[in-house]
C-alpha cells in the first residue's frame, strides 16, 4: 500500500500548488472519499467494440473504475470508481471549427489523464479546447463523487462533490460542491456551491445561486468527512443493488429489450421497467418500475423510479427522477433531482428543459407545462413562478431579466436555440432516431461490448497499484 | 469471425508442414475442438500476485484461458481453454545445470506461444531445452483436448488428446492420444496412442504400451469428430459446476481452508470437503467429498470425489480419483483414472507411485500395498500382478525386466531414485513442508492473487480476437 499511498500525497500536493492563489486544501475533501481498505478492492473494466478507435495506456495509477468507447490514457492518478467514456472523442478526419477557423484531425482524439484524484467521477463527451483538439485533457486535477466532467479540460482543478464542469476548459479553479459552469474556458476562479451559470460570450449569460440552507439540506461538505445530506442518503440507499451486477462476468440477456435499444449489462434493473426502441441505458443507471418511451435515454450515475419517460427524453449523468410524468423530449439536466410525490407524480410537459442541478422536490403536486424552462428549488406550486419560464417568453428576453434568484442578460432566442441544438444532439448521437437502418447511434453501437476486468496488485508495496498495461488494436 | 478462421487456417498448415515427413494432417482433429460459436464465448484471465515477475505480452492471438505467476507472450496463435502456469520458470540469479556445465541466468524465464493451437492444454514449468533456457517455446504446434505440456519446448510437433509430453523438448513428433512421454528430447518422431515412455540416456527406459481395445473404450479419436470414450464422458458430466466459478468476479472466501493452504477460486468444491495445512487446489481442479490431508496438493484439470488423501500427496494435473483411499506421500501421475467401487474403495498404500497415465478402473475390489509402483490397466486383483513392482524389488533390477506388456532396461534404483526425488521437489515446490516461516511454496505464495479478465473483439471482422495487450509491472 505505501506506493499508493505515496501517489495520493503526490498528486494532492500537485493540486494544492495549482491552486495556492485560492488558497485551498483539497486533502481533508478528497481522503475520506478514498478510505484505504477500499482502494484495492474495486476493480477496473475496459469495453471493446468493433466500431470505437481502441487504444488504452496505464502506468502507475489506482484505476478502478471504466474505461470504454474510445481512446484513453492514464498516469500516476488514482481514479476510484470513475467511468472514462470516449464514445464521443473527436476521430482522425472530422474537421474542428473555432471561431470561423477550420482544422482537420490528423490523429484520433485521447482521454489524458495524469496526476490526478478523481472518485466516483464521470468524464464524457470531446474537448473544445481549441488549442488542443487531439487531447482531452485531465491533469494535476481532482473530483469529489459524483461531479461531472463533460468535454471539459482542466488543468490544476477542483471540483466538489457533484459539481460539474461542461464545456468549460478550467485552469486552476474550485468549482465547489453542486455548482455547474458551463463557461468555454476560465482562469483562477473559486464558483461557489449551488451556482449554475452558463455563459456564452456576447450572446448570453444565465445565472442562479441556491439559497444556502436549501442547499445544507441536500448536499454538504466538510473538511475530513464524507459529503452529507439527502443526496448521499439516496444513493447509500441503493448502494447494493449494483453489487450483483458488478460481480459477474457474464449476465444473462435482459428479456423485453428491443433489437434497436442498448442496455448496459452494468446498469440496474428492477421490475418492472420497461423499454421502448431506440434506447439507451449506460452503466452506472438504475430504472425501477419505469418506462422509457421510445428513444430516451438514461446516462451514467442516474436513476429513474416508478416514472414514464414517453419518449425521446434526455436524463443526463447523474439526473435522479422518482414519481414523475415526463412528456415526449423533455431534458432533464446534469445531477437534478427530481422527486414527485408517491400518490401525485410531478408532471413535466412535453418540450420542457429542467435545467442541470435542479432541485424539485415536492411537499405539494407540482405541474410544469409543455415547452418551458425550468431551474433552481421547487418544493411546491407557488414555487415554479420564480423557476421557471416559457420558452416562448424567454425567447422574447433581448436584454435583462431577472426571475427569482435567476438572472439572464443577451438573447433569450439564442439561448434556447443552443439547447434545442444540443438535446437534438444528444438524441442524435445516443441513436433515438434510428430508423431501422440509418442514424445508428449508441444505442445500436454499443450492443456489442466485450468488458475486460482488470485488477490491482492484490499485496505488497504495491497494493492497489496496478501493473503497466497498454491495449491496441 | 473472418481473421480468426484465417489465423486458425495458417497455424493448421503451418503445422501440417513442419509435419510433412509424417504424412499427417492435424486439421481434422483440431477444428471440431473448437467450435465457431464458441471461440468468441469464453474469457482469459491472467494472475496478479506480489511474488512473481510479471510480463504479458498478446498479440493477434484467441487467447481464451489462464495466464499466470510467471512472464508469457502469445502471438498469432488460438489457445482455447488453455492454462499457461508459469509459477516455477526459472528466474534471473537463478543457475542452470546440463551435463556438468553451469549456466546463470541473466534473465527469466519467459513462456513463448507462436502460431500455435492448443485447446485445453495445460502449460506448465521450465524448459529443460539447455540451448535456449531463457524461453520455454511453444512454435508451430498443436494440442488437442486435455493434453499437458510439462516443461516440454516443441516446435512443429501435435499432441493427441490426453497425450502429455513430460520434460521432453519435441521437433516435428507427434504424440498420439493418452500417449505419454518423459525423453528428454525427441526428433521427427511418431508416437503410438497409449504408449508410455519414459527413458534416460544410459540409466533407465521403461515402456508400456495399452491393449487397443482398452484404450478404445478410454479415448478413441477421429478425424472430423470430438475425442469419445470413458474419460470424455466423465468430463462432460461435471462441465456444468465449472460455469458458476468462472461468472463471477469475486466469490467469498471457503470457510474451512486453513492460512497455510491455497484453495483457487476458480477451482469447483463441493461439500463435505476437507483442507488441510499446506494443501494446494489449483485451478480447473474438480473436489467433492474428499479430504486433502496435510500438503497434499490438487493439480490443474484433476478430479477427486469421495476420497480420502492422507497427506503430502501429489495428484498430477488432469488426474482423477474416484473412490479411493490414498495413504501419505502417494504420487498420481498426469491424467492417470483412478476409480474404485462406492462399496469397496481403491485403497493405495503409502508412498506407491501411480505412473502416469495409469487406469485403474475396479469391477472388483483393489489393495495396492505400499511403496509399490503401479501401471497401465487394472480392473481388478488379478491385474495387479502383471502392472505393479515393489519399489523393493524394483531398485534391482540391473538390467531388464517384462513384466505384463510392460518392458524396463537399466538401473532400477536409479528409476526409484529419480521418481522420489521428483516427488520431493513437487511438494517442496507446493508448500507442503511450510514449517509455518520457512519453506513457502504456492500453497502460500499463491493466496493472493487479483484475476484481470480479458475478452476478444465481439463483432466484426476482428470477432475472438483479442486487442494486443501489453502488462508491465
Amino acid at each position: 500500500m505505501q506506493k499508493l499511498q505515496k501517489l495520493i500525497d503526490r498528486i494532492i500536493r500537485r493540486i494544492n500548488i495549482n491552486l495556492r492563489g485560492l488558497e485551498f486544501d483539497c486533502g481533508p475533501y478528497l481522503r475520506p472519499c478514498i478510505p484505504d481498505r477500499k482502494l484495492s478492492s474495486f476493480y477496473a473494466f475496459y469495453g471493446i467494440t468493433g466500431h470505437h478507435p481502441l487504444r488504452f495506456s496505464f502506468s502507475h495509477s489506482n484505476l478502478a473504475g471504466s474505461y470504454f468507447l474510445g481512446k484513453c490514457r492514464v498516469d500516476g492518478s488514482v481514479l476510484y470508481k470513475t467511468d472514462i467514456r470516449g464514445d464521443e472523442l473527436k476521430l482522425k478526419g472530422d474537421s474542428f471549427h473555432y471561431r470561423g477557423i477550420k482544422m482537420a484531425m490528423d490523429q484520433d482524439e485521447i482521454i489524458s489523464v495524469a496526476d490526478s484524484l478523481l472518485v466516483k467521477t464521470l468524464v464524457h463527451n470531446k474537448s473544445h479546447d481549441p488549442e488542443n483538439p487531439e487531447v482531452f485533457q485531465i491533469k494535476n486535477s481532482a473530483a469529489c463523487p459524483f461531479a461531472n466532467i463533460h468535454g471539459a479540460p482542466m488543468e490544476g482543478s477542483f471540483l466538489g462533490a457533484f459539481a460539474t464542469a461542461d464545456l468549460t476548459t478550467l485552469h486552476g479553479c474550485i468549482v465547489e460542491p453542486f455548482a455547474y459552469v458551463q463557461l468555454g474556458e476560465l482562469w483562477h476562479e473559486r464558483i461557489e456551491a449551488g451556482q449554475i451559470w452558463i455563459n456564452q460570450d456576447y450572446t448570453f449569460d444565465f445565472r442562479y445561486q441556491f439559497p444556502e440552507e436549501v442547499l445544507a439540506q441536500y448536499i454538504r461538505t466538510e473538511p475530513g468527512q464524507l459529503p452529507q445530506g439527502r443526496f448521499m442518503d439516496f444513493l447509500n440507499e441503493r448502494k447494493g443493488h449494483f453489487r450483483r451486477v458488478f460481480d459477474t462476468v457474464h449476465l444473462d440477456p435482459l428479456p423485453g429489450v428491443p433489437k434497436s435499444a442498448s442496455v448496459s449489462r452494468y446498469a440496474v434493473i428492477i421490475p418492472k421497467t420497461r423499454f421502448g426502441e431506440n434506447t439507451l441505458v449506460a452503466q452506472r443507471a438504475y430504472l425501477e418500475n419505469s418506462v422509457l418511451g421510445k428513444g430516451a435515454n438514461a446516462q451514467e450515475n442516474c436513476f429513474i423510479i416508478n416514472s414514464i419517460l414517453e419518449g425521446d427524453n434526455v436524463t443526463a449523468h447523474g439526473a435522479k427522477i422518482v414519481n414523475a410524468r415526463l412528456g415526449r423530449k423533455t431534458f432533464v439536466g446534469f445531477n437534478s433531482f427530481l422527486n414527485g410525490l408517491p400518490d401525485a407524480p410531478l408532471v413535466i410537459g412535453k418540450g420542457s428543459i429542467v435545467m442541470p442541478h435542479t432541485i424539485i422536490d415536492l411537499e405539494e403536486p407540482v405541474s410544469i407545462p409543455a415547452d418551458h424552462l425550468v431551474w433552481g428549488y421547487i418544493s411546491g406550486p407557488r414555487d415554479v413562478e420564480h423557476n421557471s419560464i416559457s420558452l416562448k417568453a424567454l425567447c422574447d428576453i433581448k436584454r435583462m431579466v431577472t426571475i427569482g434568484r435567476m438572472e439572464f442578460a443577451g438573447w433569450g432566442s439564442k439561448f434556447v436555440e443552443a439547447f434545442q441544438h444540443r438535446i437534438d444532439h444528444i438524441l442524435e448521437e445516443n441513436g433515438a432516431y434510428f430508423d431501422g437502418r440509418k442514424k445508428k447511434g449508441h444505442a445500436q453501437k454499443g450492443q456489442n461490448i466485450a468488458y475486460n476486468i482488470i485488477q490491482p496488485y492484490p499485496m505488497g508495496m504495491q497494493k492497489g497499484i496496478y501493473p503497466t498495461i497498454e491495449i491496441q488494436p
